[in-house]
């Protein structure tokens, strides 16, 4: 049995939590809060065994999971490999990857660390949105696993196995590609679509009382966090500015045909699209 | 007790049929359909008690539903119009509204139709979509009601209550600009999106096993009916442009400051759209 530390205590660590807990991977949970206020909550809602400050949690941990917003991931990985006994190990749940291998590519302790990214999530943060079975039936992607000792990779396996989900392995350069493809673009196009509609609701009021289920679920992402999401577009910049350009000359193309009046470039557009099927149930 | 002709027995018209009969709006459901095969399968799905010619159902109704693609609709409302008894009451459940009211300004039975549109449906489309509760707690609008009898709008308004659905009134120009705004846009940036990873997925080919839910939900409606959008988008082409102008100026934007590396206005612009958590829940 393990004793498990999770530094930060929101949607993703504090769901973590829940789960090695109650399904048994984790003998013991030991949570890091950022604030005193999400401390007091995680423990009332169970998130933690208990509750310790970072340095303590991890010396006395035998895996550390980094569940922090990325912009502080890549020191807050080093301090963890400074730190933490040497053979200890430490995994990330950040959704850009590149910058974290890279960080670390020359730490003596590099192989203790395996980079991971499980692919779940709502469009609410923070501890109160935590809930155990977030993980379940969806993907987690393991980063350069070369780069990883084997027992450190067989134990974070096992862990999301245990958390029920499916597993995949790709270098951290074409995760963060892909990322910026089925991930971060849908938060950008939900972002703008939103702030499209209630730029005109400023002077067509009723214009919302319409809305209804395909508008709520394109633009559900929307509700996201500004916070969590302008350091995301900041370390996959370059990725999510490929995928907008594809996208930006789509959909113009588009208005124009319609402009145009050329509906059979549409309805082939949208035939092409439709193979999207094959893919989502 | 009312007998209610049903032209068109798809996702629309067939759960309309299967409700109406079931919650005892109509004594009859007679439906029309447009090939042998969805007739039968209307048959054995009990979405209609009978099947008649068009011409018969309409002598023959109290009601008549118009649920046929939108670029037939203009036609079958003057011919329902022509053929029906002069007391009887039509209705159509297109997604625009302009076209169809201009249309038949200058019919001596206007004030028997009431336009209207239930703002309800699924990806999915054919006899095999429809189901009972498909308009449950959503929204229907009537257009122009100052222009229907108040006898043909109460029996309409009742048959909405009982399919379950909220009213809302206003004039059909207003409602094609808000129907662009909060449905027919959220569609083009689905099948944008759909189209901008499939084209990916050419040289990528992993790309798609990491979608998750996010993505599932921003491009769902990619898999709608290519068919029916394109008559849509023919219909409404004006109000999409003006709206597709704004979302692209926007997105464009959007791109230009994560290539600045202007995070502060993308976190602004992020915290304005948040304000649809306002209006969904």
């Amino acid at each position: 049995m393990r004793k498990v530390a999770i530094l930060g205590m929101g949607l993703i660590g504090g769901s973590v939590g829940i789960d090695l807990k109650k399904r048994g991977f984790a003998s013991e949970v030991i949570g890091v809060g950022r604030s005193q206020a999400n401390i007091d909550r995680a423990l009332e809602l169970g998130l933690a065994d208990k509750m310790l400050s970072k340095e303590e949690a991890i010396r006395s941990a035998d895996i550390i999971i980094l569940a922090v917003p990325v912009n502080i991931l890549v020191n807050e990985l080093k301090y963890v490999l400074d730190t933490m006994h040497p053979d200890a190990i430490v995994t990330d749940m950040g959704s850009t990857k590149s910058k974290m291998v890279e960080s670390v590519k020359n730490h003596p302790l590099r192989k203790r660390y395996v980079a991971s990214h499980p692919m779940a999530g709502t469009e609410f943060s923070g501890p109160n949105a935590a809930f155990s079975g977030l993980f379940d039936n969806k993907v987690a992607i393991i980063c350069d696993k070369q780069n990883s000792d084997s027992d450190a990779l067989a134990s974070i396996e096992e862990m999301y196995q245990i958390l029920g989900m499916k597993l995949l392995y790709m270098d951290a350069i074409s995760h963060d590609l892909h990322a910026a493809y089925v991930s971060h673009v849908s938060h950008i196009t939900s972002f703008v679509l939103g702030a499209t509609v209630l730029e005109k609701e400023k002077s067509e009021k009723a214009i919302l009382t319409m809305a209804g289920g395909g508008f709520e679920s394109t633009v559900r992402l929307a509700k996201s966090s500004p916070e969590m999401w302008s350091q995301i577009f900041e370390q996959n910049g370059e990725n999510i500015v490929e995928v907008l350009n594809t996208y930006i000359d789509k959909i113009t193309i588009f208005r124009d045909k319609i402009k145009e009046g050329d509906y059979e470039y549409l309805k082939n557009f949208m035939i092409a699209a439709n193979d999207i099927k094959r893919i989502l149930k």
